[in-house]
């Protein structure tokens, strides 16, 4: 059994179209590790993806690391990059 | 020199208003620890705080605990309570 972390990346859709994918990573069996990665705005989801997947669905589901971070992006109509802040979360079913 | 962390909770304004408040609690000199605490659509501003107090202002401060969580708010004008997602970040001046 692998412990390859599977990662979602969480971006506008609503959180309950990422909680089926943590949900789906978890039951496919080999892996005991999820990763959830957002940027921007789509961090408040990726907050709730993981307390909705915890509070509903694998209560024995632990947050196993946040961390939070910063990237450059460059325009692709050029101009000057902007910084946006990053977030993951990993859940581990133990 | 008291170590009690102060509390600064993040809400809709753009994020250098409490990045300001950050750095006067670094500043005022009582404390090592500031918490930023946010709910719901300010978790994303709260991060975006943390990440500009360590980038621009304070490059020696550091993470020293994020942790996420589920409040429920009953809405005042009576109906279902709801569940919002809260998130907590300490960063603790070395």
């Amino acid at each position: 059994m692998s412990t390859e972390p599977d990662i979602i990346y969480v971006g506008n859709k609503p959180p309950m179209n990422y909680v089926m994918a943590v949900i789906t990573g978890f039951n496919t069996g080999n892996t005991t590790e999820v990763t959830l990665k957002a940027r921007g705005r789509a961090i408040s989801t990726a907050v709730d993806v993981a307390e909705i997947t915890r509070n509903r669905f694998f209560k024995d589901a632990k947050v196993h690391a946040i961390s939070i971070g910063t990237e450059q992006i460059t325009p692709r109509e050029g101009g000057n990059p902007r910084n946006v802040s990053t977030l993951e979360i990993t859940l581990r079913k133990e």
